[in-house]
């Protein structure tokens, strides 16, 4: 009676990829620099230190190293001793660094040696006394790296035209929902936004604020489908002017106005609090605020929605990522999230995670990336498309393989007792 | 489109009583005491304190004392001094004590004034700082008080045959889940059993540990319906002696082991651990302790389910509560319990809030517990009856009013892929 339904589930396994990164032909350098026996040693305590990911190795003059009894799952190229000795150094910084710089070169696909490095690391406890010094050592130095660099490439000062080489036709910035894993990434967004209206039980009607709107999509989709009335807030300009144009456009700018401010410029009382993909810029040490902002701005029958990167524990982002890619981000822990809420009496009635669903997301982004690579050098250069495709592979890594997380935290007021019976009404729409 | 599915939910509203306490017949002393201008100036301090709930208090001397501008929803009677000056001491014990001992007594419905005096409470922003000073006195002194008692009942000391009086027919001392809120409380618990159960999404011939099994009825369930082999621990003798007698009769004591420990003693590997109304008798310094256990019994793929009763925001336990009904007893808050997952990077899945399942489980069971009270004058004495009709009706108000919360807590292994796509299959069974 109760045991088929378990079976039919399909769980797309994190092998399975819907997008692979492009297949690299590796230029070896002609410098014929030697490679010496403390440079191999070097190679072999920094790969034990990593917990002896299945790679195999290849240095400068042709010479191959592999550490694991696996079957390797690609060749990874370190082309110089100047790089080897960096990544020995700060493995997790300079991997970026050297790989957007064409130093480390990779051969075989780029995710699965990122998921394969992710899934060697964090197994802590069955390694030696020495590999773990040396591996604390190296998260320790993740908090300490912050040396000036001059080509950082901001997310906000990429242009509007980047990004719609390879988000979906809406714009939507952030994890998508597949009710099943076959949808288009076109339509998972739209599933995304439909499963946070619901949660939200939006009525025509009512009055809704967003925090950190991005491109706009969410406001217009919560007016149009749901009869609502929406502020959005964001900072960057050219998000707001490009969903202001789109909201006068479609004439829903009677229903949908874009404030230029952040969540602590939010004023005026709302039915629903909505919140997507912004907490990761907030930073934790704001978290009491931004509740006090919706304790300020939530009626009393209000619902809120936050959705937002998690981690399974509080833990420093990726050095290489939060200087290259997202300065100033930070995925919290749900004990890190509570601090949102429970200064303020929230009451959470229903925490999901989504990772798999990010990683699904994140794979539709890098296949259309890999597919617009081109129109990217012609914008960029070959190092910013380096560096974006090692960002999205390892991004598909971190939530397949279980280190990052995809929360939607709903709320409401401690009393009010106006909440949905069960979560059955999420599920039975159709 | 969207907006009517949300519309034909039933919510059940927090004063739609489906058992109301019995109506007292109110005995008046006859002392003569007199009622001095102090005794009704230390009165309205407290009420003051208090939040001034809508209620009518009438003293020892028959004189009348309505606090609000709203309509009183009962009189209490309070039938001398000596009960008054405790009252104002602390409310949080003596109330319960007083009220007990028929020295305080309600004319008019319990669960009502309960529910009124919480609702009256909480909303603190907007006393005067007088009566803030004094609520922060009582505050503080509910951590302090630990006087001894000779009186205590203890919930593990009372015979299986008081429970049996007012629980459901498999004796299911916890929360239950209604689908639909028409269903019985045998239903429901049925319907508890397999929410926990489809969560778990357990498979046939799996194995399961489940912390704190009461009177097994879970474990049983588990072992008839999802065809998995159960170990079950207690450290209470009495309802290990029912459960393994009823495994017996049933048939299923090759399918279902129950052992005598804590889950401190939980030996073995299994895919499910589950726990359900075990963690508030844990203690929040035992967490990562708990977590540790789970830690050590859990399979690479294993799934783990944490069903317990908690707060919006860390607060300690009612005083009276804590010293007559469940000493020892501690309702964490979301952050607290992370410290069982986030040390040992447990993946948090799904947590769902069935707070007004467990008002409504709660109304069933002092519905039960009226029809039975004249076997409890007999098995125990009165003043035990009016203690247990308290803490019955004083709960229904914390989880009516939102003070209290009831939380399902879903978790895995960071690393463990083979888990539900979505959450559709929790609730397309049928």
């Amino acid at each position: 009676m109760k045991q088929d339904e378990t079976e039919s589930l399909s769980i797309p396994a994190a092998s399975e990829h819907y997008a692979t990164s492009k297949a690299e032909e590796v230029d070896m350098p002609t410098t014929g620099s030697k490679v010496y026996v403390i440079d191999k040693w070097l190679l072999g305590r920094m790969l034990e230190a990593a917990g002896n990911p299945p790679l195999r190795v290849v240095l400068w003059d042709g010479q191959e190293v592999t550490t694991s009894q696996s079957t390797p799952v690609a060749r990874v190229f370190i082309l110089d001793r100047g790089g080897l000795l960096k990544l020995v150094i700060n493995p997790d910084l300079y991997f970026g660094e050297l790989y957007s710089a064409g130093r480390i070169q990779v051969e075989g696909d780029l995710v699965d040696v990122m998921e394969t490095i992710d899934q060697a690391l964090p197994d802590f406890r069955h390694r030696s006394l020495w590999t773990k010094l040396i591996a604390r050592l190296y998260l320790l130095r993740r908090n300490t790296i912050s040396r000036a660099r001059d080509n950082i490439y901001h997310h906000y000062d990429i242009s509007n035209d980047f990004y719609r080489l390879w988000l979906d036709s809406q714009m939507v910035y952030t994890c998508a929902y597949f009710p099943r894993p076959t949808l288009s990434l076109e339509e998972a967004q739209i599933a995304k936004m439909d499963h946070v209206c619901r949660k939200l039980r939006l009525r025509p009607g009512e009055e809704v604020v967003e925090a950190g709107c991005g491109w706009g999509s969410l406001a217009l989709h919560m007016a149009r489908h749901y009869g609502v009335k929406v502020k959005a807030y964001n900072i960057s300009k050219e998000q707001l002017a490009y969903a202001r144009e789109r909201a006068g456009r479609e004439g829903l700018d009677d229903r949908v106005e874009y404030i230029e401010g952040d969540y602590r410029e939010i004023k005026g009382n709302f039915d629903a609090f909505v919140s997507v993909g912004m907490l990761e810029h907030v930073g934790p040490h704001h978290y009491r605020q931004l509740g006090e902002v919706i304790d300020h701005c939530l009626k009393e029958k209000g619902r809120g929605l936050i959705h937002s990167i998690g981690r399974n524990r509080p833990a420093p982002m990726n050095t290489w990522i939060e200087k290259y890619i997202f300065p100033g981000g930070y995925p919290p822990s749900l004990s890190e999230m509570m601090n949102i809420f429970e200064p303020w009496n929230f009451s959470i009635l229903d925490v999901e995670n989504l990772r798999l669903h990010y990683a699904m997301t994140l794979r539709h982004w890098l296949e259309r990336y890999e597919a617009a690579a081109d129109h990217v050098v012609d914008m960029f250069d070959p190092a910013f498309v380096r560096a974006w495709r090692l960002y999205l592979a390892g991004s598909i890594a971190t939530f397949a393989t279980g280190e990052g997380q995809l929360f939607q935290i709903l709320f409401t007021r401690f009393n009010n007792n106006e909440i949905p019976w069960n979560r059955e009404y999420i599920y039975t729409y159709r």
